[in-house]
């Protein structure tokens, strides 16, 4: 019988990227903790630190950015193809395609072996993600895409890209915390949809679009975009409580954002954002989708069946209120969760190379020893 | 410690489309002999047994051929997207970016939930795929596509789709007893990798365009073409052994097409296709590579790391000698493979449907416990 279904019992890697204590409420990525990271630390840094186990020198960390800027440039073709679809297209499905076709614009795409090239690979991805995601949003608004410029830092190139002009500190700021935050978290289903392609020994985008793939599903980072949907459902702050009192009278007890498979007390990451959410809110003079989403957090908390599940806002309930602050279409949600995860999907897939095939058993349940009849005697 | 790296061991699904016996080279979908479904059956029959665990009357055979064919066209900006593309992209590449860009042109894409409607979605991306198989070929060729007639099965349309006017007989009978054989196969890993990314509530599109990346590693279903090449290689009869002596002498041992992580005796379907090469090539006149594969196989066959190992050819070896002799491109062997697993896939992805988050454990073995130091002092 199967009962591994979910495969929460089973290790599958030794990793040096990430640390979970899921009962405790800790994250560290190689040796540090999420807290301190977030406070001090920029993207780039936490890509440097994530491919290669240690922070960046002054010099490592120019070069850094700059890789990543001249890579991030998009093929017109690629662009091209983005306009050619129809503008209601799902966000995740346009960012998977994109990524997926400029393969065939990487000199290296069919490399399969060299981890450093893989490593460069990886880097120019992330630019290219980020241009990919502010061109969607322009074009979906009828707008023509901005080009990324060389001398800016991810978050800052993709405020830029967004609309022009000069980005701002604080949206740039609260942006690049958001990326920190969301970089890697061990073997969650995306990262490891993308250690599962590598092991056959096909290539890195392959991996990343399985990666993006799973990342899509509202069980994973589609909750981001599907809890500012419930904000915006509910509304205004005084029908939080009679909203949540309908859900749960309907039998539903599912919460988008609430509820982690790993963690079982605090998800580090909630509280981070729900501080920058506060700060955008209160820079922005808009308390209202933060204060809706405190209030059914609370209610929430105050129910048995959610007191006795252990069940916390995660990481996209917060960052969803961040997000929608920054004046980012809710469609557009995952696709910055995986602006940000690029970062540790590729470490996952450059440690997985030249590794074991993944292939795990099924257990048939179906009939034996059938004849052939043929067709019109059936 | 990591200990299931390649999750040999572990059981995760209770399936009914197929059963695998690695041991003593039996494999059977929902109860029937891979035997009697190559001598007996057509694609669609199986098809509709994976979807149904039956199979169907002739008037439900009817209806799948006319819904697989009526679904089959290609958007013209998909066909202008595959036009986009260099020309030595890789025939993977621009399948796994076609499949991916049809969601956007697929009005229940975005349906995560209803079983019928996904169903639906997997005859008309079976009919789609084969299409952009045909077309990407012409394209590479600077011909236009010829788009698919609803009269047609799909190793008929694909064999028409090649190259216009009346598909040869041969060549239909050949394709379609190859898309029988490699239409299902348990939990390998490019059917794994679908399972994980519907598991997180993703969409069929989504997981069908993983599975194709991970189909396309050369440690699964890249090994077609990579054992074509290496019969390309070899080049004549007089130089397997030379090959296999140098080969063994360089420190290498794995050869494409030979050996599989499950059959540890023979591969059922191997021995099918075996007969099918040879008399595809009987009657083509042209028994060199048929001949090149049989004398490679027996001459690893009496070394005593392939005996010692049960090495043995594989699915992948034979077909590279059937579809080469149907005159495919050797690029476009891996394609064709997923032009059957669609179905295999599709069947799983609908049995994973509502089912657990799979997201495994990692063990983490990097630092504890690091103090953040500003950039400059590193």
């Amino acid at each position: 019988m199967a009962d591994k279904g979910g495969l929460e019992d089973v290790t599958v890697a030794d990793i040096s990227t990430s640390y979970i204590d899921g009962g405790s409420g800790i994250l560290i990525y190689s040796g540090y903790a999420i807290e301190d990271l977030a406070e001090n630390a920029t993207f780039e840094e936490v890509l440097f630190l994530l491919f290669e186990g240690r922070l960046p020198n002054r010099k490592e960390y120019d070069e850094l950015r700059r890789s990543i800027a001249r890579g991030a440039g998009v093929p017109d073709e690629v662009i091209g193809m983005l306009q050619s679809l129809p503008k209601d297209t799902a966000a995740m499905a346009a960012l998977r395609t994109a990524v997926s076709m400029l393969a065939a614009f990487d000199a290296d795409a069919e490399d399969l072996t060299d981890k450093d090239r893989a490593k460069a690979k990886a880097l120019r991805l992330t630019g290219q993600i980020t241009t990919i995601c502010a061109a969607w949003m322009r074009i979906v608004k009828g707008e023509a895409p901005i080009p990324p410029r060389a001398d800016l830092s991810v978050a800052e190139n993709f405020v830029y890209m967004m609309a022009g002009g000069q980005p701002d500190a604080t949206a740039c700021a609260a942006l690049n915390v958001y990326l920190v935050l969301l970089a890697e978290h061990g073997m969650n289903a995306s990262t490891f949809t993308a250690r599962v392609v590598t092991a056959t020994g096909s290539d890195m985008h392959s991996a990343i679009v399985a990666g993006i793939g799973a990342l899509k599903g509202p069980a994973h980072g589609g909750a981001n975009s599907a809890a500012m949907k419930m904000f915006l459902e509910i509304g205004a702050i005084e029908n939080v409580a009679p909203w949540f009192d309908k859900y749960i009278r309907s039998g539903q007890r599912r919460i988008m954002g609430i509820g982690h498979r790993v963690y079982k007390s605090n998800d580090p990451r909630a509280g981070i954002l729900r501080r920058h959410a506060k700060a955008l809110a209160d820079s922005s003079g808009e308390r209202k989708w933060y204060d809706i989403a405190v209030k059914l957090a609370e209610t929430a908390r105050a129910d048995d069946y959610f007191i006795q599940r252990n069940l916390y806002p995660n990481v996209d309930y917060y960052s969803a209120i961040v997000l929608y602050t920054l004046d980012l279409d809710v469609d557009m949600f995952t696709p910055l969760f995986a602006m940000s995860r690029i970062a540790g999907w590729s470490a996952h897939v450059i440690d997985q190379m030249g590794g074991r095939l993944i292939r795990p058993k099924a257990n048939y349940i179906g009939p034996q020893d059938r004849k052939w009849v043929p067709i019109d005697e059936r």
